[in-house]
Protein backbone atom coordinates (compact mmCIF):
# COMPACT_ATOMS: atom_id res chain seq x y z
CA UNK A 1 0.00 0.00 0.00
CA UNK A 2 1.35 3.79 -0.77
CA UNK A 3 -0.06 6.65 1.01
CA UNK A 4 -0.15 10.02 -1.23
CA UNK A 5 -1.66 14.01 -0.76
CA UNK A 6 -2.63 14.74 -3.94
CA UNK A 7 -4.55 18.33 -5.03
CA UNK A 8 -3.79 22.02 -5.81
CA UNK A 9 -1.59 24.16 -2.77
CA UNK A 10 -3.88 24.19 0.05
CA UNK A 11 -6.57 22.06 -0.99
CA UNK A 12 -4.49 19.04 -0.58
CA UNK A 13 -6.27 15.40 0.28
CA UNK A 14 -4.99 12.09 1.39
CA UNK A 15 -5.13 9.46 -1.30
CA UNK A 16 -3.57 5.93 -1.97
CA UNK A 17 -2.44 4.10 -5.21
CA UNK A 18 -3.99 1.27 -6.26
CA UNK A 19 -2.62 -1.90 -8.05
CA UNK A 20 -3.10 -0.24 -11.48
CA UNK A 21 -1.39 2.57 -10.23
CA UNK A 22 -4.20 5.27 -10.14
CA UNK A 23 -4.78 7.47 -7.52
CA UNK A 24 -8.04 6.71 -5.08
CA UNK A 25 -9.15 9.15 -2.38
CA UNK A 26 -9.40 8.43 0.92
CA UNK A 27 -10.93 11.53 2.22
CA UNK A 28 -14.07 9.93 3.26
CA UNK A 29 -11.84 7.62 5.82
CA UNK A 30 -9.01 10.20 6.90
CA UNK A 31 -9.04 13.67 6.83
CA UNK A 32 -5.17 14.28 7.02
CA UNK A 33 -1.99 11.89 6.85
CA UNK A 34 -0.92 13.88 9.55
CA UNK A 35 -0.92 13.36 13.86
CA UNK A 36 -3.02 10.35 14.90
CA UNK A 37 -3.83 8.96 11.26
CA UNK A 38 -0.25 8.42 11.11
CA UNK A 39 -0.22 5.59 13.35
CA UNK A 40 0.16 2.70 12.04
CA UNK A 41 -2.53 0.65 12.90
CA UNK A 42 -4.36 3.39 11.31
CA UNK A 43 -2.58 3.01 8.05
CA UNK A 44 -3.36 -0.75 8.26
CA UNK A 45 -6.75 -0.15 8.70
CA UNK A 46 -6.83 1.90 5.50
CA UNK A 47 -4.60 -0.59 3.63
CA UNK A 48 -7.82 -3.07 4.15
CA UNK A 49 -9.83 -0.80 2.49
CA UNK A 50 -10.80 -2.55 -1.48
CA UNK A 51 -9.36 0.54 -3.24
CA UNK A 52 -12.47 -0.18 -6.19
CA UNK A 53 -14.45 1.53 -3.01
CA UNK A 54 -12.64 4.50 -3.01
CA UNK A 55 -13.14 7.47 -5.70
CA UNK A 56 -10.57 7.46 -8.87
CA UNK A 57 -8.90 10.80 -8.72
CA UNK A 58 -8.34 12.02 -12.24
CA UNK A 59 -4.99 11.46 -14.44
CA UNK A 60 -2.51 14.49 -14.57
CA UNK A 61 -3.10 15.41 -10.53
CA UNK A 62 0.06 17.15 -8.63
CA UNK A 63 1.06 14.81 -6.00
CA UNK A 64 2.56 16.53 -2.72
CA UNK A 65 4.92 16.03 0.42
CA UNK A 66 2.79 12.23 1.64
CA UNK A 67 2.86 13.77 5.33
CA UNK A 68 0.80 17.32 5.71
CA UNK A 69 1.93 18.40 9.20
CA UNK A 70 5.21 18.08 10.30
CA UNK A 71 6.46 18.54 13.43
CA UNK A 72 10.27 18.58 13.16
CA UNK A 73 12.97 17.20 10.41
CA UNK A 74 15.88 15.58 11.58
CA UNK A 75 18.63 14.91 9.37
CA UNK A 76 21.61 12.63 9.77
CA UNK A 77 25.24 13.52 9.24
CA UNK A 78 27.41 11.41 6.89
CA UNK A 79 25.97 8.11 7.07
CA UNK A 80 27.14 6.00 4.01
CA UNK A 81 30.26 4.77 4.04
CA UNK A 82 32.03 6.13 0.40
CA UNK A 83 29.56 9.66 0.83
CA UNK A 84 31.91 10.62 4.49
CA UNK A 85 34.88 9.76 3.28
CA UNK A 86 34.66 11.59 -0.59
CA UNK A 87 33.28 14.51 1.12
CA UNK A 88 35.69 15.13 3.83
CA UNK A 89 33.52 14.65 6.86
CA UNK A 90 35.31 12.31 9.64
CA UNK A 91 33.01 9.68 10.28
CA UNK A 92 32.07 9.81 14.11
CA UNK A 93 31.36 6.76 16.41
CA UNK A 94 27.77 7.74 16.80
CA UNK A 95 25.83 9.83 14.24
CA UNK A 96 25.50 13.21 14.03
CA UNK A 97 22.34 14.66 14.15
CA UNK A 98 20.86 18.35 12.93
CA UNK A 99 17.65 20.00 12.88
CA UNK A 100 16.08 21.35 9.23
CA UNK A 101 13.34 23.83 9.73
CA UNK A 102 9.85 22.00 8.87
CA UNK A 103 9.42 24.72 6.74
CA UNK A 104 11.32 23.51 4.26
CA UNK A 105 9.23 20.32 3.13
CA UNK A 106 7.46 20.44 -0.14
CA UNK A 107 6.28 18.07 -2.62
CA UNK A 108 8.47 15.82 -4.82
CA UNK A 109 7.64 17.83 -8.02
CA UNK A 110 7.83 21.19 -6.58
CA UNK A 111 10.40 23.59 -7.69
CA UNK A 112 13.33 23.78 -5.62
CA UNK A 113 14.73 27.96 -4.34
CA UNK A 114 17.66 28.99 -4.74
CA UNK A 115 17.87 31.54 -2.36
CA UNK A 116 19.64 35.36 -2.54
CA UNK A 117 23.53 35.17 -2.46
CA UNK A 118 23.43 31.24 -2.33
CA UNK A 119 26.09 30.13 -4.50
CA UNK A 120 26.38 26.35 -3.57
CA UNK A 121 23.43 25.14 -3.79
CA UNK A 122 23.93 20.95 -3.40
CA UNK A 123 21.78 17.46 -3.60
CA UNK A 124 20.98 14.95 -1.61
CA UNK A 125 18.63 11.67 -2.12
CA UNK A 126 17.86 10.07 0.93
CA UNK A 127 16.00 7.26 2.93
CA UNK A 128 13.22 9.33 4.88
CA UNK A 129 11.16 8.01 8.10
CA UNK A 130 8.00 9.37 9.16
CA UNK A 131 6.90 8.99 12.34
CA UNK A 132 4.11 7.55 13.24
CA UNK A 133 4.01 6.86 17.01
CA UNK A 134 5.93 9.25 20.06
CA UNK A 135 9.48 7.76 20.55
CA UNK A 136 11.33 8.49 23.53
CA UNK A 137 13.85 6.33 24.88
CA UNK A 138 12.80 3.69 22.35
CA UNK A 139 14.82 0.36 21.83
CA UNK A 140 16.39 -0.58 18.56
CA UNK A 141 14.44 -3.59 18.99
CA UNK A 142 10.98 -1.75 19.40
CA UNK A 143 11.94 1.59 17.04
CA UNK A 144 10.28 0.35 13.72
CA UNK A 145 6.95 -0.03 15.58
CA UNK A 146 6.77 3.66 15.93
CA UNK A 147 7.24 4.25 11.99
CA UNK A 148 4.40 5.28 10.13
CA UNK A 149 6.33 4.68 6.47
CA UNK A 150 8.85 5.20 4.34
CA UNK A 151 9.06 7.91 1.57
CA UNK A 152 12.14 9.50 -0.86
CA UNK A 153 13.78 12.82 -0.22
CA UNK A 154 16.28 15.47 -1.22
CA UNK A 155 18.14 16.57 1.20
CA UNK A 156 19.09 20.19 -0.37
CA UNK A 157 22.19 22.27 1.18
CA UNK A 158 23.20 25.26 0.46
CA UNK A 159 26.77 24.26 1.32
CA UNK A 160 28.27 27.85 1.93
CA UNK A 161 25.26 28.77 4.47
CA UNK A 162 25.87 25.50 5.75
CA UNK A 163 30.02 25.21 6.43
CA UNK A 164 31.08 28.82 6.34
CA UNK A 165 28.71 31.01 8.43
CA UNK A 166 29.02 30.36 12.12
CA UNK A 167 29.38 26.64 12.46
CA UNK A 168 25.67 25.44 12.88
CA UNK A 169 24.32 23.44 9.64
CA UNK A 170 20.84 24.57 10.37
CA UNK A 171 21.68 27.62 8.21
CA UNK A 172 22.13 26.03 5.41
CA UNK A 173 19.84 23.19 5.59
CA UNK A 174 16.44 25.05 5.92
CA UNK A 175 15.34 27.42 3.32
CA UNK A 176 11.60 26.88 1.82
CA UNK A 177 11.50 23.93 -0.87
CA UNK A 178 15.07 22.27 0.52
CA UNK A 179 13.14 18.80 1.54
CA UNK A 180 11.08 17.86 -1.27
CA UNK A 181 9.73 14.52 -0.41
CA UNK A 182 7.69 11.89 -1.46
CA UNK A 183 5.58 10.97 -3.78
CA UNK A 184 4.40 8.44 -1.75
CA UNK A 185 4.18 7.14 2.14
CA UNK A 186 4.98 3.24 2.28
CA UNK A 187 4.77 1.65 5.35
CA UNK A 188 7.69 -0.84 6.56
CA UNK A 189 5.60 -4.02 6.19
CA UNK A 190 5.55 -2.82 2.42
CA UNK A 191 9.46 -2.14 2.02
CA UNK A 192 10.92 -4.98 4.01
CA UNK A 193 13.85 -4.64 2.52
CA UNK A 194 14.41 -1.36 3.30
CA UNK A 195 18.13 -1.71 4.54
CA UNK A 196 19.26 -3.06 0.55
CA UNK A 197 17.26 -0.78 -1.52
CA UNK A 198 18.93 1.48 -4.59
CA UNK A 199 19.11 4.85 -4.55
CA UNK A 200 20.16 7.16 -7.53
CA UNK A 201 19.98 11.19 -8.43
CA UNK A 202 20.60 12.77 -11.97
CA UNK A 203 20.84 16.75 -12.94
CA UNK A 204 19.67 17.26 -16.23
CA UNK A 205 20.07 13.57 -16.70
CA UNK A 206 22.97 13.04 -15.97
CA UNK A 207 23.78 10.46 -12.67
CA UNK A 208 25.77 12.08 -9.89
CA UNK A 209 24.81 9.85 -7.07
CA UNK A 210 24.26 5.98 -6.97
CA UNK A 211 23.75 4.18 -4.02
CA UNK A 212 22.46 1.72 -1.65
CA UNK A 213 21.13 1.44 1.81
CA UNK A 214 23.48 -1.05 2.52
CA UNK A 215 25.86 0.80 2.70
CA UNK A 216 24.94 2.69 5.94
CA UNK A 217 26.87 2.95 8.75
CA UNK A 218 23.82 3.19 11.40
CA UNK A 219 21.07 1.43 10.70
CA UNK A 220 17.25 2.92 10.78
CA UNK A 221 16.52 1.31 13.98
CA UNK A 222 19.32 2.31 15.54
CA UNK A 223 18.49 6.20 14.15
CA UNK A 224 15.14 6.01 15.63
CA UNK A 225 16.46 4.66 18.97
CA UNK A 226 19.36 6.96 19.22
CA UNK A 227 17.52 9.78 18.46
CA UNK A 228 15.03 9.67 20.53
CA UNK A 229 17.37 9.57 23.68
CA UNK A 230 18.19 12.94 22.66
CA UNK A 231 14.38 14.38 21.14
CA UNK A 232 10.91 13.29 21.40
CA UNK A 233 9.69 12.10 18.40
CA UNK A 234 6.42 12.43 16.97
CA UNK A 235 3.72 11.67 14.66
CA UNK A 236 4.95 13.51 11.31
CA UNK A 237 8.41 13.94 12.32
CA UNK A 238 10.60 13.01 9.79
CA UNK A 239 14.18 11.77 9.63
CA UNK A 240 16.45 12.07 6.68
CA UNK A 241 19.03 8.99 7.12
CA UNK A 242 21.68 10.39 5.02
CA UNK A 243 23.18 10.34 1.77
CA UNK A 244 25.52 8.20 -0.21
CA UNK A 245 28.33 9.17 -2.36
CA UNK A 246 28.21 11.88 -4.97
CA UNK A 247 26.87 14.96 -3.51
CA UNK A 248 27.98 18.26 -5.69
CA UNK A 249 30.42 18.92 -3.11
CA UNK A 250 32.50 16.10 -3.33
CA UNK A 251 33.22 16.78 -6.80
CA UNK A 252 36.66 18.09 -8.02
CA UNK A 253 35.27 20.75 -9.20
CA UNK A 254 32.48 20.84 -6.62
CA UNK A 255 28.95 20.85 -8.93
CA UNK A 256 26.36 22.77 -7.47
CA UNK A 257 23.12 23.96 -8.85
CA UNK A 258 21.73 26.93 -10.94
CA UNK A 259 18.31 28.03 -12.51
CA UNK A 260 16.83 26.17 -14.68
CA UNK A 261 18.86 22.89 -14.08
CA UNK A 262 16.33 20.06 -13.52
CA UNK A 263 17.25 17.54 -10.46
CA UNK A 264 15.34 13.76 -10.66
CA UNK A 265 15.92 11.10 -7.99
CA UNK A 266 14.66 8.10 -7.16
CA UNK A 267 14.23 4.50 -4.53
CA UNK A 268 13.15 0.91 -5.06
CA UNK A 269 9.69 0.91 -3.94
CA UNK A 270 9.35 4.56 -3.44
CA UNK A 271 8.95 6.03 -7.00
CA UNK A 272 10.43 9.00 -7.91
CA UNK A 273 11.01 13.03 -7.91
CA UNK A 274 11.72 15.42 -10.29
CA UNK A 275 12.05 19.23 -9.67
CA UNK A 276 13.51 22.04 -11.41
CA UNK A 277 15.64 24.98 -9.69
CA UNK A 278 14.35 28.58 -9.47
CA UNK A 279 16.66 31.48 -8.93
CA UNK A 280 14.78 33.99 -6.34
CA UNK B 1 -1.38 44.33 27.66
CA UNK B 2 -0.19 40.22 28.85
CA UNK B 3 -1.38 37.57 27.18
CA UNK B 4 -1.49 34.12 28.83
CA UNK B 5 -2.02 30.71 28.67
CA UNK B 6 -3.96 28.79 31.70
CA UNK B 7 -5.36 25.45 32.82
CA UNK B 8 -4.31 21.82 33.45
CA UNK B 9 -2.44 19.92 30.64
CA UNK B 10 -4.34 19.44 27.42
CA UNK B 11 -7.32 21.80 28.17
CA UNK B 12 -5.17 25.20 27.96
CA UNK B 13 -7.33 28.16 27.02
CA UNK B 14 -5.91 31.86 26.53
CA UNK B 15 -5.74 34.81 28.28
CA UNK B 16 -5.20 38.20 29.88
CA UNK B 17 -3.68 39.90 32.59
CA UNK B 18 -5.64 42.74 33.81
CA UNK B 19 -4.65 46.24 35.22
CA UNK B 20 -5.10 44.38 38.80
CA UNK B 21 -2.80 40.97 38.04
CA UNK B 22 -6.07 38.76 37.51
CA UNK B 23 -5.91 36.27 34.92
CA UNK B 24 -9.24 37.47 32.28
CA UNK B 25 -10.69 34.01 30.35
CA UNK B 26 -10.29 35.13 26.56
CA UNK B 27 -11.17 32.42 25.22
CA UNK B 28 -14.56 33.32 23.91
CA UNK B 29 -12.53 35.85 21.51
CA UNK B 30 -9.91 33.78 20.71
CA UNK B 31 -9.91 29.64 19.75
CA UNK B 32 -5.97 30.01 20.58
CA UNK B 33 -2.54 32.13 20.85
CA UNK B 34 -1.40 30.25 18.08
CA UNK B 35 -1.40 30.55 14.17
CA UNK B 36 -3.12 33.55 12.84
CA UNK B 37 -4.56 35.21 16.51
CA UNK B 38 -0.81 36.16 16.76
CA UNK B 39 -0.95 37.96 13.69
CA UNK B 40 0.19 41.83 15.71
CA UNK B 41 -3.63 43.53 14.39
CA UNK B 42 -5.45 40.31 16.24
CA UNK B 43 -3.68 40.83 19.36
CA UNK B 44 -3.98 45.03 19.26
CA UNK B 45 -7.95 43.60 19.01
CA UNK B 46 -7.81 41.82 21.91
CA UNK B 47 -5.93 44.34 23.77
CA UNK B 48 -8.94 46.73 23.02
CA UNK B 49 -11.60 44.90 24.88
CA UNK B 50 -12.62 45.81 28.13
CA UNK B 51 -10.83 43.02 30.68
CA UNK B 52 -13.72 43.73 33.54
CA UNK B 53 -16.28 42.37 30.32
CA UNK B 54 -14.07 38.62 30.20
CA UNK B 55 -14.90 36.11 32.83
CA UNK B 56 -12.75 36.20 35.97
CA UNK B 57 -10.16 32.77 36.20
CA UNK B 58 -9.52 31.68 39.91
CA UNK B 59 -6.32 32.03 41.39
CA UNK B 60 -3.64 29.83 41.21
CA UNK B 61 -4.39 28.25 38.36
CA UNK B 62 -1.37 26.76 36.23
CA UNK B 63 0.29 29.13 33.58
CA UNK B 64 1.59 27.00 30.23
CA UNK B 65 3.29 28.46 27.53
CA UNK B 66 1.98 31.53 26.42
CA UNK B 67 1.59 30.04 22.73
CA UNK B 68 0.10 26.97 21.86
CA UNK B 69 1.30 25.66 18.54
CA UNK B 70 5.46 26.11 18.30
CA UNK B 71 6.54 25.66 14.96
CA UNK B 72 10.10 25.99 15.43
CA UNK B 73 12.53 27.38 17.75
CA UNK B 74 15.32 28.99 16.71
CA UNK B 75 18.47 29.67 18.88
CA UNK B 76 20.83 32.34 18.33
CA UNK B 77 24.89 31.38 19.42
CA UNK B 78 27.26 33.29 22.13
CA UNK B 79 25.35 36.90 21.72
CA UNK B 80 26.04 38.99 24.78
CA UNK B 81 29.73 40.56 24.93
CA UNK B 82 30.43 39.06 28.27
CA UNK B 83 28.74 35.26 27.80
CA UNK B 84 30.43 34.95 24.73
CA UNK B 85 34.06 35.64 25.95
CA UNK B 86 33.23 33.92 29.43
CA UNK B 87 32.36 31.09 27.89
CA UNK B 88 35.29 30.62 25.45
CA UNK B 89 32.96 30.68 22.61
CA UNK B 90 34.01 32.64 19.83
CA UNK B 91 32.43 35.83 18.38
CA UNK B 92 31.72 35.21 14.60
CA UNK B 93 31.30 38.59 12.51
CA UNK B 94 27.04 37.26 11.75
CA UNK B 95 25.09 35.56 14.53
CA UNK B 96 25.64 31.50 14.99
CA UNK B 97 21.88 30.14 14.55
CA UNK B 98 20.61 27.00 15.63
CA UNK B 99 17.23 25.00 15.99
CA UNK B 100 15.75 23.17 18.67
CA UNK B 101 12.96 20.74 18.42
CA UNK B 102 9.64 22.70 19.59
CA UNK B 103 9.00 20.02 21.64
CA UNK B 104 11.07 21.18 23.97
CA UNK B 105 8.99 23.73 24.93
CA UNK B 106 7.40 23.75 27.76
CA UNK B 107 5.31 26.19 30.41
CA UNK B 108 7.34 28.52 33.20
CA UNK B 109 6.85 26.11 36.41
CA UNK B 110 6.71 22.87 34.79
CA UNK B 111 9.72 20.36 35.95
CA UNK B 112 12.98 20.67 34.29
CA UNK B 113 13.76 16.79 32.97
CA UNK B 114 17.49 15.88 33.30
CA UNK B 115 17.41 13.09 30.25
CA UNK B 116 19.22 10.01 31.06
CA UNK B 117 22.92 9.69 31.05
CA UNK B 118 23.12 13.73 31.40
CA UNK B 119 25.88 15.31 33.62
CA UNK B 120 26.30 18.66 32.51
CA UNK B 121 22.55 20.77 31.93
CA UNK B 122 22.97 24.01 32.14
CA UNK B 123 20.53 27.04 31.80
CA UNK B 124 20.63 30.53 30.49
CA UNK B 125 17.83 33.53 30.92
CA UNK B 126 16.72 35.15 27.55
CA UNK B 127 14.60 36.90 25.82
CA UNK B 128 12.41 35.32 22.97
CA UNK B 129 10.57 36.80 20.35
CA UNK B 130 7.28 35.19 19.14
CA UNK B 131 6.38 35.60 15.57
CA UNK B 132 3.29 36.86 14.59
CA UNK B 133 3.10 37.76 10.84
CA UNK B 134 5.13 35.21 7.84
CA UNK B 135 8.79 36.90 7.74
CA UNK B 136 10.69 35.74 4.51
CA UNK B 137 13.99 38.09 3.29
CA UNK B 138 12.24 41.07 5.75
CA UNK B 139 14.31 44.48 6.50
CA UNK B 140 15.65 45.15 9.26
CA UNK B 141 13.59 48.05 9.40
CA UNK B 142 10.16 46.59 8.69
CA UNK B 143 11.52 42.85 11.03
CA UNK B 144 9.19 44.50 14.29
CA UNK B 145 5.79 44.43 12.28
CA UNK B 146 6.49 40.59 12.04
CA UNK B 147 6.55 40.00 15.75
CA UNK B 148 3.44 39.24 18.30
CA UNK B 149 5.32 39.72 21.18
CA UNK B 150 8.41 38.82 23.61
CA UNK B 151 8.59 36.25 25.99
CA UNK B 152 10.88 34.40 28.90
CA UNK B 153 12.82 31.48 27.81
CA UNK B 154 14.97 29.46 29.49
CA UNK B 155 17.37 27.71 26.54
CA UNK B 156 18.25 24.50 28.78
CA UNK B 157 20.92 22.34 27.07
CA UNK B 158 22.87 19.33 27.99
CA UNK B 159 26.27 20.72 27.26
CA UNK B 160 28.19 17.21 26.75
CA UNK B 161 25.22 16.41 24.31
CA UNK B 162 25.84 19.97 22.91
CA UNK B 163 29.91 19.52 22.53
CA UNK B 164 31.09 16.40 22.74
CA UNK B 165 28.50 14.40 20.97
CA UNK B 166 29.36 14.71 16.82
CA UNK B 167 29.56 18.66 16.45
CA UNK B 168 25.58 19.64 15.90
CA UNK B 169 24.60 21.35 18.59
CA UNK B 170 20.39 20.52 18.45
CA UNK B 171 21.43 17.46 20.34
CA UNK B 172 22.07 19.34 23.49
CA UNK B 173 19.27 21.62 22.89
CA UNK B 174 16.22 19.35 22.19
CA UNK B 175 15.17 17.47 25.35
CA UNK B 176 11.93 17.64 27.00
CA UNK B 177 11.19 21.02 28.96
CA UNK B 178 14.36 21.94 27.83
CA UNK B 179 12.58 25.23 26.90
CA UNK B 180 10.46 26.74 29.25
CA UNK B 181 8.99 29.77 27.79
CA UNK B 182 6.53 32.47 29.55
CA UNK B 183 4.54 33.27 31.65
CA UNK B 184 3.45 36.09 29.81
CA UNK B 185 3.27 37.53 25.80
CA UNK B 186 4.06 40.63 25.72
CA UNK B 187 3.22 42.58 22.80
CA UNK B 188 6.68 44.99 20.93
CA UNK B 189 4.25 48.36 22.02
CA UNK B 190 3.86 47.12 25.66
CA UNK B 191 7.56 46.47 26.16
CA UNK B 192 9.19 49.33 24.15
CA UNK B 193 11.95 49.14 25.93
CA UNK B 194 13.09 45.61 25.06
CA UNK B 195 16.93 46.54 24.15
CA UNK B 196 17.27 47.40 27.95
CA UNK B 197 15.73 44.83 29.89
CA UNK B 198 17.42 43.44 32.91
CA UNK B 199 17.71 39.58 32.99
CA UNK B 200 18.38 37.39 35.84
CA UNK B 201 18.38 33.48 36.96
CA UNK B 202 19.20 32.05 40.21
CA UNK B 203 19.76 28.50 41.32
CA UNK B 204 18.48 27.78 44.88
CA UNK B 205 18.44 31.10 45.32
CA UNK B 206 21.77 31.75 44.33
CA UNK B 207 22.35 34.36 41.72
CA UNK B 208 24.40 33.16 38.43
CA UNK B 209 23.37 35.32 35.75
CA UNK B 210 22.35 39.29 36.14
CA UNK B 211 22.63 41.33 32.16
CA UNK B 212 20.90 43.39 30.71
CA UNK B 213 19.71 43.33 26.64
CA UNK B 214 21.68 46.70 26.02
CA UNK B 215 24.57 44.06 25.90
CA UNK B 216 23.27 42.12 23.27
CA UNK B 217 25.63 41.72 20.28
CA UNK B 218 23.15 41.36 17.24
CA UNK B 219 19.89 42.88 18.23
CA UNK B 220 16.30 41.95 17.64
CA UNK B 221 15.78 43.53 14.60
CA UNK B 222 18.36 42.53 12.86
CA UNK B 223 18.25 38.77 14.38
CA UNK B 224 14.52 38.48 12.57
CA UNK B 225 15.83 39.79 9.26
CA UNK B 226 19.18 38.04 9.13
CA UNK B 227 17.10 34.17 10.05
CA UNK B 228 14.79 34.88 7.00
CA UNK B 229 17.09 35.27 4.74
CA UNK B 230 18.38 31.31 6.06
CA UNK B 231 14.48 29.82 6.32
CA UNK B 232 10.91 31.81 6.98
CA UNK B 233 9.61 32.58 9.75
CA UNK B 234 5.77 32.01 10.69
CA UNK B 235 3.39 32.67 13.37
CA UNK B 236 4.39 30.03 16.31
CA UNK B 237 7.78 30.46 15.50
CA UNK B 238 10.33 31.33 18.51
CA UNK B 239 13.85 33.03 18.44
CA UNK B 240 15.62 32.82 21.72
CA UNK B 241 17.87 35.73 20.91
CA UNK B 242 20.87 34.59 23.34
CA UNK B 243 22.00 34.62 26.99
CA UNK B 244 23.89 36.94 29.22
CA UNK B 245 26.90 35.70 30.93
CA UNK B 246 27.01 32.95 33.96
CA UNK B 247 25.98 30.12 32.57
CA UNK B 248 27.09 26.94 34.32
CA UNK B 249 29.91 26.09 32.26
CA UNK B 250 31.44 29.64 32.74
CA UNK B 251 32.00 29.12 36.14
CA UNK B 252 35.68 27.53 37.65
CA UNK B 253 34.70 24.58 38.55
CA UNK B 254 31.56 24.39 35.71
CA UNK B 255 28.32 24.62 37.64
CA UNK B 256 25.20 22.00 36.47
CA UNK B 257 21.88 21.41 37.86
CA UNK B 258 20.46 18.15 39.25
CA UNK B 259 17.80 16.73 40.44
CA UNK B 260 16.02 18.64 43.59
CA UNK B 261 17.53 21.92 42.59
CA UNK B 262 15.22 24.91 41.62
CA UNK B 263 15.92 27.63 38.95
CA UNK B 264 14.28 31.02 38.58
CA UNK B 265 14.61 33.49 36.38
CA UNK B 266 13.62 37.01 35.44
CA UNK B 267 13.33 39.96 33.16
CA UNK B 268 11.90 43.74 33.45
CA UNK B 269 8.15 43.52 32.10
CA UNK B 270 8.10 39.77 31.26
CA UNK B 271 7.32 38.28 34.78
CA UNK B 272 9.34 34.92 36.23
CA UNK B 273 9.68 31.50 35.96
CA UNK B 274 10.28 28.71 38.71
CA UNK B 275 10.91 25.34 38.31
CA UNK B 276 12.07 22.28 39.65
CA UNK B 277 14.63 19.75 38.29
CA UNK B 278 14.16 16.10 37.70
CA UNK B 279 15.79 12.64 37.04
CA UNK B 280 14.31 10.93 34.13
Amino acid sequence: MRFVRFGHRGSERPGLIDDDNRIRDLSEHVSSLAGPSLDPDELAACGRLDPASLPLVPEGVRLCRPVQKIGKIVGVGPNYHDSASLAGFKVNPEPTIFLKAATAACGPTDPIELPKLSTRVDWGVELAVVIGRVAKYVSVEHAMRHVAGFTLANDVTERSFQLQRGGQWSKGKSHDTFAPLGPWLVPPDQLSDYDAIDLWLDVNGERQQSGNTAAMIFKVPYLISYISRFMRLQPGDVILTGTPGGVGLSYDPPRFLKAGDRVTLGATGLGSQDSTCVSL
